[in-house]
């Protein structure tokens, strides 16, 4: 059982999350799906198939972390298990998002291999522990796949290993990205963006 | 005779349509045209040379299906007939949008032949009935013509022969694509103009 | 002496004119000018150095068509005479509007000789007259210059030679349309600014 | 000790110039920092990460010429002194924004040297005292450093050789700007994200 005060809040700030990623056009046409932690065992996450920008507290519904439903008939999203991993293996995380954005979409299909590097951006700070822009930010990019269940364990070997960075790259599809709060998660995705943004801007002049 | 109150809910999701389409910039300069069926016979469609994100009830009449206005003294759409044929071919369709967004524009005249292919969008399942990104979406590229009967016939041979893809472009003019119900058409817009523009930021970088 | 409802309708459609072209984008930081026919002697223009996007009564004053200001001791637009020369050569335009959008600049820069060609794009049609994409719209660009008055008299010659083309580019500077309505004049700059958008996103795919 | 209603009037101004930089994309990710002038020896100035579009009055503190906090336990930006030396070397200065534009960021980036040199745009009168385009307008670009007080220091020897030139550019991080008010700063902001959308959009097409 959760403590439906909780859910609530959860509800809200996936439902203003919802409004917000898609007017920057970042969840269009029903894609993308968003997350917030209730509880240890209790996550608040998008019915599958809803309009991004027109969230109600109706769209949304709670699941365990075995990314089953919970007091609810609705489905949640195909990819609720890329969600739950991450809320597993970091008992810390408040927040996650997915998005499909032009520039994440575009950007994965350019990148060959597995992961984009990117360096010497002072906005690489607004990830939490950055200090400087001089580091090389390695966003992990997997391939596309509909097994789901695959790439939630694909990832869940990548962040156990690499636990400092959040977010990573689905090819041709979008972004994951999480935070503690959903303020810190919606701060990684606009970082991510204007970083994906500039890679994309000097390859157009630099090809 | 159609009902009434089907014909204001009708003009009333074409003027809803009209002012985000406008907004995104996808219909401006008084181009574009919408329609949205109000029963079998009838379907209401905007006036000529409208503002598009200014639209009223004002602006939207009745035409038959043979692109008559019906009950009206104003004067539809150059462009009637592309619509009326697919409410012929497809009698589930409720909805048909035509914008001209820049994207659709150029996509359309840098495309040799006669049609476009895109594989490997995760957004492909935008589309009803698709399940995955791994097939290719073929977009017929008709040749604009100022021709309007002969380019209905030549959409009707072509959806009559491909009913499942719900959408197509005249070169150097804009998208036409339909759906349901006026939500599942706009899905269907965005999720075309998200693919436009993921194919033009590709070319870009790679041309 | 001009009637002072006619100068107050035409002030308020200067205003809200400002409103909409800042907010594309399209005068930026203070730059552009535009005005409104108030009788046949009269025009209502904007005062020097206003924000374009906070525009209120104030920033608007009347000149007569040789420029000089009437009943009024603000500093009308250093461009006034590029004004005024269309009213006095067109009886029938009502609206004039410079705008520097970034599209129009580059494109003019990146245009060599003194016109731009552009054909094949449905939305020449915007255009008074225009009624199929098979033509040619040729837009003249002039070099900028600081000498306003022989600006004025070059534009003067050109368009009195062709009278059909409501509209002209300044190099790295800015477009100049017009229209009898300022209804008309908005769509002409918008479709003015979706062939330049439309001509750029080319060159940039095929240089 | 400073006037109460200055500092208040003043931490509006960013307060609002924070809501309009937000919006335009420039300061994403709860990066930028933004101070007003109050008298010959205070500034206020944003506190250190807050979210630049969701500024409040509790978002704005105040530090004298030395970048020290004054009546306050909050922490300034990192960048303060990038700020107070402007103050310094200026005494007609009233306000000084630092925004993280993607194009400010790429165009820095991809700039060679110590210098980004544009010419020939008529929005270079934008700048106060620039009567015409025919001028070089020479922006400085200082390589990106965490080391404040040194590049505190680097931009108080150029600028007080160079005082007619309103800003500068931190590669991969930037833009600094400044002017007699906050509303000329913010025609300042817009007149150099013009030029620099002006430039990169010419490098497509162009390499």
């Amino acid at each position: 059982m959760f403590d439906v005060t909780r859910y609530a809040t959860a509800a809200q700030s996936i439902v203003d999350a919802g409004r917000f990623l898609y007017d920057r056009g970042w969840s269009p046409a029903t894609s993308s799906n968003y997350s917030a932690r209730i509880d240890h065992d209790h996550v608040a996450i998008t019915v599958s198939g809803r309009h991004k920008g027109q969230l109600t507290a109706g769209d949304v519904m709670v699941v365990d972390l075995n990314g089953q439903a919970v007091q609810s008939d609705c489905k949640s999203s195909a990819e609720t298990l890329l969600h739950t991993v991450l809320y597993q293996i970091f008992p810390e995380v408040g927040a996650v998002l997915h998005t499909h954005s032009v520039k994440a979409t575009v950007l994965s299909r350019l990148t060959e291999g597995s992961r984009l590097d990117v360096e010497g951006y002072e906005l690489q700070k607004a990830f939490s522990g950055v200090e400087t822009h001089e580091g090389i930010l390695s966003i992990p990019v997997f391939d596309n796949t509909q097994d789901i269940p695959a790439l939630a364990e694909q990832s869940r070997e990548w962040f156990q290993a690499h636990p400092d960075q959040p977010g990573y790259l689905i090819r041709g599809h979008g972004l994951y990205t999480w935070g503690k709060t959903m303020a810190d998660c919606l701060r990684h995705v606009e970082a991510f963006e204007f970083l994906f943004e500039c890679e994309l801007e000097t390859m157009r002049v630099r090809p």
